[in-house]
């Protein structure tokens, strides 16, 4: 029996969120680190998290028309370079192959910090009429990017994700799939991680480096730091002047088409954790729960325990993710085991229970605790792990709420910031770049973005106090 | 209309087989080149090819008790250096990174050409006891290895592949699981891609660097040449020597656990080609076709036409990977089409079919059509995949057979390989690793593997003539 990890607790929230943040990944076995600062393992459970978001975008992805493929991980020095706006916000963070075996290559490779250059490449090749339009494309790649300071999941320096990349014969329908894929991505944060999540536009000087406009969605953590959960770009004709991608339409005359990219990265694990965890680990929304049902047998070693707790396994398996703990680890144990990681349902059986029926089942995200019967329990089931999902949705939206401030100054976004950490602040904003890198100066926030649902918080811009029309959610984040 | 696809024949075969993999490979749109040597673009429908792979392997994976997680792709100099045999084995053909951004590297890293030393610096980080084996861990990853020559899927400086990494208490269970996960690859070569393989162990001069043996699955291809679709590692404790990975057992002695590896890549693409491929394109095996059933509405401007193939098309659609192709090109363009992207089936459905209650289905392998009326399709489409594989398997096994030789010395070896350009040649070796240089020497085949079913094909070794008890399969390979 081992009852040490009852004694292993976490770091506390509110002593030290980011050292309840590692000890989560650490301790919720999601991650583990490396020699290679910056990359990290991401261990079964950690990864099983990754597929299960897959699993859903990728469905989304193929059902809305995208196609998988699979570029290169390396970028010639010289491609790179083709897109000024482009090389000029990547080439400072990217890792140079310099040989190849014992050789010195003639010229050096990157590792793909993002792929438009491979993807424009490829078009180039491949469009040379109307009829080849539209491509849609997406990939689940690795990725890497030269940054110094690292923290798993959050900013690592490989990092997965997905990157779609598509490319339309109009400007129009090029912008309608940027907009199209912001709401995959809001719908699936709300729906399948039960995570609120604004959707705007980024201010020029945020914008993704050779993109014409940057649309992204923003949730605040439990700490009231901002996190951006996913992009999505929309590129004009850039990229297919500076490539010389064109096609032939029916008239017979010769386009630039027009391209957007978009994608989500392992990230999300991270923002799952600062939004639905707390001080006994992860708290996992069962649409994404490696495991969402966790069977406990109590007095396993008494007879017709671990039976019927194999028949409740069976039971429940055609229709939810489940996993039986009958190791020799003590109830107490795993009890803790399976807070820690975040499993939505915990199932505890043992003899008088199986007597009368029964079984008792405790929610992770309450602590509360029912005696259910054994029939219908599927049903039962199904119906907790919806409503489990709406309650985590509700309570990370009240928190957004909470820590949401409309101001009118500067000075009001530093006694804000003093008082609760951060927050959205919503803010005025003349358009002047010069406003948005002062505001940054005094206020350690930046413009997160300028949300697609607009208020009038005052009539003039929040820093120089000229006129006003635009409303930028302002925050620190990650 | 476009009727120019017929015209743009592939090299046939018998003239150029090489030029005509290559013509497959980009006429059936499976991959484009890239302005990086030996990277390729997997496109999409190459890609679906690999995700069904994946899927169904992946699948026999988790049952078997495996797990997915995922390495970072860097390894420092010094990782790799830790186990000599391995790094003898890779050094020279590995990718190196010297800078990041702006700045040089302290210590070099190499992307990873395969794994072994990060799960071993892992295992050191997580395992401690008893309690904590095995550990069932694979990956699908990208890995680099930088060959000289280069061909699309077959030996490409980045591929895509799925490494297994297990380490276990006992060197037999170890042994038990190289065995195991030899025999899930050789099933699914057999029942998912219809590919006849043989199993046998490496010599000691093909093993992987740093294993204590090799195990692999043999396959024969259309021009006689053998390929290697699979290998399975064992290690001893070796690896666990090298990198300090010990645990306690229940007796509280330390002891070094025993690991093995194992792995498929998108080389069985290549394979796919190869082993059903005909001069008209690529021929797929139904488990792992991105479309199983195509449907070509002929007339289909006429009325009714259309509405009568999307009925076909949601009633199959349940059941199998179905397209419709309801594009403007000729029925004629069409069939040239999905004969060269390998469809196993094809449904015809024009006007008069329909007033018949009728449709035409055309089975890519065979050229033959049959009339089948709508009740009951799915049952018979369904029947009609299976006895397609059941073909394609008979068809390969019997060219594999009559492409397999017996030879008792090295110019019966030179005489077969002259008129029939190797094939798989069966003789017997005497252990001694001179000879097998000797052989490869005078005939250019290599010694495949020593099959674990073995003939006495003469008394002494097919070099030295001193006694052999050994039969070495002996090929040109891929």
């Amino acid at each position: 029996m081992n009852n040490a990890k009852k004694n292993e607790a976490i770091t506390r929230m509110s002593d030290d969120f980011a050292k309840w943040y590692t000890d989560i990944v650490k301790k919720a076995e999601l991650i583990e680190y490396t020699s290679v600062k910056g990359c990290m393992v991401i261990r079964p459970y950690g990864y099983a998290i990754w597929e299960n978001i897959q699993r859903i975008l990728d469905g989304i992805f193929k059902e809305t028309g995208h196609e998988n493929v699979c570029m290169p991980m390396f970028i010639p020095e010289s491609l790179l370079e083709k897109e000024k706006d482009h090389v000029a916000g990547f080439a400072p963070e990217v890792a140079w192959i310099t040989h190849g075996g014992q050789e010195k290559l003639e010229e050096r490779l990157c590792v793909r910090p993002t792929s438009e250059t491979l993807f424009c490449e490829h078009y180039a090749n491949i469009i040379h009429s109307y009829r080849d339009l539209p491509k849609l494309y997406n990939q689940w790649v690795n990725v890497v990017r030269w940054e110094k300071t690292t923290r798993p999941f959050l900013r690592s320096r490989e990092f997965l994700w997905q990157e779609g990349h598509t490319i339309h014969a109009t400007a129009q329908e090029a912008i309608e799939e940027t907009e199209r894929i912001l709401n995959v991505y809001s719908e699936f944060c709300e729906k399948s991680l039960a995570m609120p999540v604004i959707m705007g536009k980024k201010t020029d000087s945020d914008k993704f480096a050779g993109a014409v406009s940057t649309y992204a969605i923003e949730a605040l953590m439990h700490d009231g730091k901002a996190l951006q959960a996913g992009t999505s770009h929309y590129f004009g004709d850039g990229f297919a002047r500076a490539f010389g991608i064109n096609y032939t339409d029916k008239e017979n005359r010769r386009i630039f088409p027009h391209q957007t990219s978009w994608g989500v990265t392992t990230r999300l694990i991270g923002a799952i954790i600062m939004t639905h965890g707390d001080d006994n680990g992860l708290i996992l929304p069962p649409a994404i729960a490696p495991i969402q049902v966790v069977i406990i047998p109590v007095a396993q070693h008494k007879p017709g325990v671990l039976e019927k707790a194999n028949e409740l396994k069976s039971k429940l398996s055609s229709k939810f993710r489940v996993k039986l703990d009958d190791s020799d680890n003590s109830p107490g144990w795993k009890y803790a085991e399976y807070e820690m990681k975040g499993v939505p349902i915990r199932i505890e059986i043992g003899p008088r229970d199986i007597e009368k029926g029964e079984c008792v089942v405790a929610f992770r995200h309450t602590t509360e605790k029912e005696t259910l019967n054994y029939n219908n329990l599927e049903a039962v089931i199904e119906s907790k792990l919806g409503e489990i999902t709406a309650d985590l949705y509700k309570k990370a939206l009240e928190n957004r709420e909470k820590h949401t401030y409309s101001c009118t100054t500067a000075d009001e976004m530093n006694d804000i910031i003093a008082k609760n950490g951060s927050g959205f602040i919503k803010a005025m904003w003349c358009g002047d770049e010069a406003c948005e890198d002062a505001i940054k100066e005094k206020t350690g926030t930046g413009s997160r973005c300028i949300p697609f649902e607009q208020e009038k918080i005052s009539g003039v811009c929040v820093n120089c106090g000229k006129p006003a029309n635009t409303m930028v959610l302002w925050a620190v984040s990650y």
